[in-house]
């Protein structure tokens, strides 16, 4: 089985291609926010450098989000473009167990977070492994709150995603020697990361989708329909 | 500054560019063997996705070894002609050192190890962390021998390299619920991984060398040698 992943959630643009479990290609970009321009010439550079005709894919994914909400659309369209154009099925990967992924076999709890901006985090907590165990579900939320959680937990925690360099400080006021953060190089979401979940996914039966239920992961009203509704008088979630 | 990784010396052929120790674009490829034909068109592509000039890079860096004779000889022939063509200096980086940057806040021993045929394995032992802290020289030994000591330290021990895969029944065997393996995605040598060893190496002060002195690593003479030896009744380290 061929997967092709897309992710294009976040800082960084990335193609994977995985065939029987195997990575086979990956290209990640972070250069400038030109992810609508780049994401084809990448799968394009990704496919041909496999010799693999795009007609040769059984299953493309994409991470629908957490994460921004231009991003989260341009991968979750073309991905529904290439489902649709080869009548193969798709799937949707989430972006903060994608991030989990980066983390080998630390004896702790592992915390993804996402800078949304407003003061706030798109954060979860995971237990490590191939395929991260969910302790918390997504949340957008202070960081304040969400690092009151972590510290009740009383363990280690490892912190990564584009948060945890943008709070560094105060994590580690909070937190002490209990906090860990990953490298550069492992601090962002890999498209391999990506894949790997999603080959999982389909090897323990879960469902593949059509490229009609496809969604976007919002778990926020995007900025302008919170400042519409701000002056409205109204409150969203 | 500017830094392009190539890597050659295993399985996958990977570049890397980082700049200003932010990972710009990496492309990695596990396809067939052929590594020759990959790499320049690689290099091409991650430069171009990053709209950087080849004379833009200030440093080049190849994965030396330890690894496959042939591989090594590629990405060091690559990064010498890079660097002879632009006047920049070059670096080589250590194939055990950045398979063990793959690991990320592990609370135990990471032994990356390479299948060298013959029965042995090219291994060392680190410390977790984003710059790995060497506890064992690289050596091409037994894998009994290397378990030996591994089970001595009494600690945890994270395993990763194509060895890894290729022992692993003896290694649990062996080590029991303290051998852990990095999953499929962390397990091989990464192209960003090498590359920020280099940056970090640089920035520590570390010199650079020129097109002339950039050397491969090998631990053990080439196989013809070794059977030459053999035949002639001579032993090789």
């Amino acid at each position: 089985m061929n997967i092709l992943m897309i992710d294009t959630s976040g800082p960084a643009c990335g193609v994977a291609l995985m065939r029987e479990g195997r990575l086979i290609c990956e290209m990640q970009l972070t250069h400038k926010q030109t992810h609508s321009q780049r994401v084809m010439p990448m799968v394009d550079a990704v496919l041909s450098m496999s010799e693999t005709a795009v007609e040769n894919i059984d299953l493309f994914g994409a991470v629908v989000g957490p994460g921004s909400f231009t991003g989260v659309r341009i991968g979750v369209a073309t991905v529904k473009a290439l489902s649709h154009a080869t009548g193969r099925p798709c799937v949707g990967v989430n972006a903060l167990e994608a991030l989990a992924a980066n983390a080998v076999a630390f004896d702790g709890v592992i915390c993804p977070i996402l800078d949304a901006r407003a003061q706030q985090v798109y954060g979860a907590v995971f237990r490590a492994g191939p395929i991260p165990q969910r302790l918390r579900k997504d949340e957008a939320l202070k960081l304040t709150l969400f690092l009151d959680e972590v510290e009740k937990r009383g363990e280690p925690a490892l912190f990564l995603g584009d948060g945890a360099a943008a709070f560094e400080a105060e994590i580690r006021d909070r937190l002490g020697a209990r906090a860990h953060f990953a490298p550069p190089q492992h601090a962002g979401l890999r498209a391999a990361g990506a894949c790997a979940l999603a080959d999982a996914y389909v090897h323990a039966g879960g469902e593949t989708l059509d490229y009609i239920t496809l969604l976007p992961l919002y778990l926020r009203a995007p900025q302008a329909e919170r400042e519409r509704a701000a002056r409205e008088g109204k409150t969203h979630g």
